[in-house]
């Protein structure tokens, strides 16, 4: 797990800022503005970010060069690209050195890790330079105890119909609706992408197997410290004939109080799994509800629905037919913001089976 | 994946061949006698394993040197120990020097590797000794595809109410019961104890998770290609707070067409975990029933009960009420012979869905 003071990165894109490569610094642009110092992209110096790429609502600097991103403070370099192939582009080398000599703390969520190349490594014990593979996982993950059964926080989880059906995109949504109304939440990260936007994790699906259910205890016995909810990025689907471990170890590791189900309209199978058709909502409610009530009770208190194929009235109207089909707030937290689902689960989180005892022992 | 000639193991054992610590050497001469050429223990040098171990059923000799076990032609050395800590005995060293001078393959259970010593790898690339420990899995897994849907052969899973109620046992005693009829089956290893048995398996508990799904898929198909009946080791429980990710790696990676439910009579919750009451082993049943039919539908077609604890009238009263509240075939394999089970399988397999579709396309 990664804990550190608050990170000010400077995003390093040269030359792939606009477009999908540029999607690692788009995720944490958008969601984690305020720990961006600047963005080094010669190809874009001297404009804002939300002069190139106006989505992303992000006023940081570009700059040329690390010596100009230098008079920004920050103490963090991001490799902010994602390549096919998962390698780090030459041109970025010269920088990613400089940045290292100048003991800035280097943000890796490519494949090629820092840590397996000799000269950044001899680089960064020469200057004190921390490196930092997000995909790696730490490897002192203790195995799953129970512990997360007793933090008084209250822990939501995302479940999901499928994998890619915007889980993390409505928590962090969602996050930054309830931050902006003071509450104490935490989004816990669990795939690479959530680590670089939220600035700590564990890619639980690097996990080995028997230890993903305590590498999502100690992620919520963390967030825990400090937030009175912590919201668990979930990953795949409990019917996902390849991915399920990964999700199942969230599952019953996270040791969630409620559920927040993310689907995306019209989304009928698992993707590339023609042989695994979806139950309708209410039913994949309940399958989740019965599994949990083995272990941990925890029903689905809201929905996030992934709406952006439609147009505003379809919208509309599909999430008031999905609230009528499952008798749960559904919104879809992307097109109208975090707050109207912050609402829905602030309301149910109060009563959890956890909240309702605490209650009763007061 | 493991997939070499037969091995003749010389088993070492020094001085631990009696008791729990040669619980290594133990399985393997209980279920794969025919592997074993000799044991090398001093402390019983003379005698042959049935005289000193006599529940073991095998009649392989003792002997007190390697010198000694080469006269039985072993072509591998099994470290057949398992030490708390999981540490070579300092003692062995030497032995397992020499075999691997020898040429020997050096198969190693314990949590310290081969791989790790370098001496031991120095004098394997000197001598082309293979060294192999057993726990660590291979390192080209692929992901999950789908292709274990289409094996010809019939998957059988074995499921558990929790982890240690005998799911490796039972599965061991019907594939000695089945091959002595002339079935073409075959046992798949996915944990350490039964990889030493089978002599190939992977330790699916070790696998990332990502990978664990691909990992008991590539097993199946491995072993389909010479076997009709696929017996596939489980591993833990659906409602393991710690362990389900490697349970469903191999509910859905291993695509089975039939599950045998294991159960130790008594059990009423997870080891460890009070939270977690078990159900009544018919609505057990139709948990995993309703998981797989939403992936690839599969029917439990028999029980194996482990009645160890029980009295001889006891265990046949349990066998009877099982079998009554289930509607299912129901021995306990170690208790009775495997043979039951096995009819129980065999007639079992012939109604399956691919059993089905595969006497409709003829």
């Amino acid at each position: 797990m990664e804990t550190v003071t608050p990170r000010r990165y400077a995003i390093l894109t040269e030359g792939l800022l606009v477009g999908t490569h540029g999607k690692t610094a788009h995720g944490v642009l958008r969601y984690r503005d305020d720990a961006v110092a600047v963005v080094i992209d010669s190809d874009y110096a001297g404009k804002r970010v939300d002069e190139v790429v106006p989505w992303l609502g992000s006023r940081a600097p570009i700059v040329a060069t690390l010596e100009e991103a230098m008079q920004y403070a920050p103490n963090a370099l991001l490799v902010g690209v994602a390549t096919s192939g998962g390698k780090m582009p030459p041109s970025m080398r010269p920088t990613v050195l400089a940045a290292i000599d100048k003991g800035l703390e280097i943000v890796n969520g490519l494949h090629e890790c820092l840590r397996d190349d000799p000269e950044f490594v001899k680089r960064a014990q020469r200057s004190g330079s921390r490196l930092w593979d997000v995909r790696v996982p730490p490897d002192d993950i203790p195995l799953f105890s129970g512990a997360a059964y007793n933090v008084p926080s209250q822990v939501v989880l995302a479940i999901g119909s499928d994998c890619a059906v915007g889980k993390m995109t409505a928590m962090l949504e969602v996050e930054r609706a309830a931050k902006e109304e003071g509450a104490r939440i935490e989004f816990v990260a669990t795939g690479q992408t959530g680590i670089l936007i939220a600035g700590k994790g564990i890619a639980v699906d690097r996990v080995i197997s028997d230890f993903v259910t305590g590498a999502a205890e100690q992620l919520v016995l963390d967030a825990a410290k400090t937030a009175d909810v912590v919201f668990v990025e979930g990953q795949g689907s409990i019917f996902h004939p390849a991915y399920a471990p990964v999700t199942f170890g969230l599952l019953y590791g996270s040791a969630p109080d409620a559920l927040v189900l993310c689907h995306r309209v019209g989304k009928t199978h698992i993707a590339g799994f023609d042989n695994v058709a979806l139950p309708d909502l209410a039913q994949l409610i309940r399958d989740h509800e019965a599994l949990l009530d083995r272990v941990k009770p925890a029903k689905v208190i809201a929905i996030a629905l992934d709406t952006s194929a439609l147009s505003d009235a379809d919208a509309r109207a599909a999430i008031a037919q999905t609230a009528k089909e499952t008798g749960l707030p559904v919104d879809d937290p992307v097109r109208n913001g975090g707050l109207g689902l912050w609402r829905a689960i602030e309301n149910g989180v109060r009563t959890t089976p956890k909240a309702l005892a605490l209650a009763a022992s007061r």
